[in-house]
């Protein structure tokens, strides 16, 4: 028999009338001969009501006891979906992390999992139950409750799917799949018939949060394939796997856009071993994400480190900067914010040349300025005002032709 | 070092200010150099929104996911409470019912404790960690998540005092302890420095829901001594223990009163071996709660069945009695609401006679007349008209000298 592993964001739980519309999917599909293990979230917006309660308790919550609280919210729409399975007249049971056999590391609030004993899910699958697992969290071998990181409960899902050997593992979301682009900034971008692991990671980190980045990792290390599909319609999704020799004769999958970005240069920092590791050290002691970070060739000596983060923590982090600019010696420090960080990526371009040149062309014909360029094996980043951004999207999309990029059997699929 | 387990209700542990307050309380009795375990309830009105969203989604919710989401109440409660201790420089940590050993039957909703292994609890405490458990849950040996039933929480703190052999077990709630009436009822109501099980128990069952039965009569069976008191004051409360000789000296320890309470009596009744059986099956398959049973002896064959239950359950009860009466050949059934039930408690009972005619007396002198009366060797309970009900529990509190009742020793604890 066919066993799926579903996973239900919070938005596909958000009500009781979208709980229940998630238990006539269940249903449906082991009406069609599977078997059936769901993953599911916290309802919308309980997480962060969570949040706000522990918050209103303690600046600084004790890592632990967040988990403890934060679990409760995946373990209760869990509970509630089980509940609602069995109303239609099915037959469900509902699990915590712990209950479904998922032990991790004891990294609180941020856990990796480090090994799944699904005996209580096999035995309740053979009992023809629906089994519904609470996602995003774990325990450790002591038996204490951890949690997966935001998004973990996509992790959740992909392990499982690993770990009992599934023959398919799903991803309801509220979009309909991976896109070549945001279709609210270019209209005719299409939904993808597949994309590659990595592909999608590089995605990840470019805006089109669609994942959570570590469970895309752990689905390439383990090679298991999962479909990112809607709960809100029937259409396929996009499947995620291993790349095939195919895959590359696509340039471009897709164009990912990051706005409200701010970028800080350091000039003229003296270029010697150690220097760069004291800039970062303290702007990451204060939780400031760093995205891309850019260093040119020195020249007599000195060079400029350039860096971008999230236009909001601008303030915090020059405050921080300010006097390491004096410390290391370097000239001074210049920033900028309304920012945009527009990313190409595909796995083709390792095998198609000139990717870049095409793209910067297409962008200066248009007068559009690039400030940083960064680049990896399959994807190309660069900083342009965030004015420009859509206008950019639009222009490279359409420059790569991923309007007909979908495949025929995709645009087959999806009208299924 | 003393060891003290504290348990805190929904409305101690309702709001963020609260929890924080709570947290004080278990630093401070830290600090005097106890050992503290603290049963958390969910925060005031976290069950009833659960029950809500359940109600939503399942008429008849399953009751082992009823268990699985009703937990995540005191769950929740029970970290952030560990959160609150953390955050002025405490050291807690908060546990499942589960983690914390708490080992129950298969009854879920209503679960019996069978066992606590409290291996995780005394680590901690060996650590110099306040130990916060989430109350009114526990887990089968299977490792399913149940529920103790309503007011769960204190069963789980004097379970809990008892497995750990604790120096004391104080149960903080909205009231200062038991009265001898309740004091919107009887302004002269008094406190009661201590109260014996079986006396609380019968209180309980007659409208001072202050405790849940089955925590009193676990700390019967196990003899573990409990304090009732107020959260929100430093006040002594009520110490509920084994009988002592001492205590018969009181004839009457306190009067409960229970309203909008309903009378059934279903007249001519065939004097037969299992009629009974008939009348009370189909109301218990009702799901409807009886109160008071009584059968006179019969004459000429016949007799008369009075029972009482909830008046909200009157036309329910009705509805289905109706063809019952035809069936076994009884003559009518009669029903009246709008009742009240008094009931006076006291192990004195036992060593003092005369105490129903007084108590009859008493209400006959001022013209309020008794529908039903029932007994036990400690209480005496009888139906009135609802509107005389608070007039009686004042006659009989004077009657019987329960304004003068609480000990000197009690009345100087209560100053401290």
């Amino acid at each position: 028999m066919r066993l799926v592993v579903q996973k239900y964001g919070g938005t596909s739980v958000g009500t009781p009338k979208r709980i229940q519309n998630v238990a006539r999917r269940l249903l449906k599909t082991q009406s069609e001969g599977c078997q059936v293990v769901a993953v599911i979230s916290a309802m919308a917006g309980a997480t962060d009501n969570l949040l706000k309660l522990a918050h209103q308790i303690s600046s600084h919550p004790t890592e632990r006891e967040l988990d403890m609280l934060l679990s409760t919210g995946e373990h209760a729409a869990a509970a509630l979906t089980a509940m609602a399975v069995n109303a239609l007249g099915g037959r469900a049971a509902s699990l915590t992390g712990a209950q479904a056999g998922i032990l991790t590391d004891r990294n609180y609030t941020k856990a990796r999992i480090a090994n799944i004993s699904p005996k209580q899910i096999h035995e309740l699958l053979s009992d023809d139950y629906i089994v519904i697992v609470a996602g995003f969290q774990g325990q450790t071998p002591e038996g204490e409750t951890t949690t997966l990181g935001r998004g973990g409960s996509d992790l959740t899902a992909i392990a499982l799917a690993g770990a009992l050997n599934a023959d398919a593992c799903q991803i309801f979301t509220d979009v309909d799949g991976i896109f070549t682009c945001d279709p609210r900034i270019v209209k005719g971008a299409k939904k993808l018939g597949e994309v590659a692991y990595d592909e999608l990671l590089e995605m990840a980190g470019g805006g089109a949060k669609v994942m959570q980045s570590r469970a895309v990792e752990f689905a390439k290390k383990f090679s298991i394939e999962f479909e990112v599909r809607s709960s809100f319609n029937k259409s396929r999704g996009t499947i995620a796997r291993e790349e095939r020799a195919s895959m590359e004769n696509v340039v471009i999958r897709g164009i990912s856009v990051d706005r409200h970005q701010a970028k800080l240069t350091i000039a003229a920092v003296p270029d010697k071993p150690g220097i760069a590791g004291r800039i970062f050290f303290n702007v990451a002691a204060a939780h400031i994400v760093v995205d891309m970070i850019v260093q040119n060739a020195s020249a007599g000596g000195v060079t400029d480190i350039s860096f971008t983060i999230h236009e909001d923590e601008l303030e915090n982090a020059r405050r921080i900067l300010m006097p390491v600019v004096g410390e290391i010696g370097a000239k001074r420090l210049n920033t900028s914010s309304g920012l945009a960080k527009l990313s190409v990526v595909g796995i083709g371009m390792r095998s198609h040349s000139g990717v870049a040149a095409r793209m910067f062309e297409c962008l200066g014909r248009a007068g559009i300025n690039i400030q940083l360029v960064s680049t990896s094996e399959i994807k190309i980043a660069v900083v342009i005002d965030e004015k420009d951004a859509e206008r950019a999207a639009r222009l490279i999309h359409a420059e790569f032709g991923l309007a007909r990029l979908v495949s025929a059997t995709a645009a087959a699929q999806s009208l299924k």
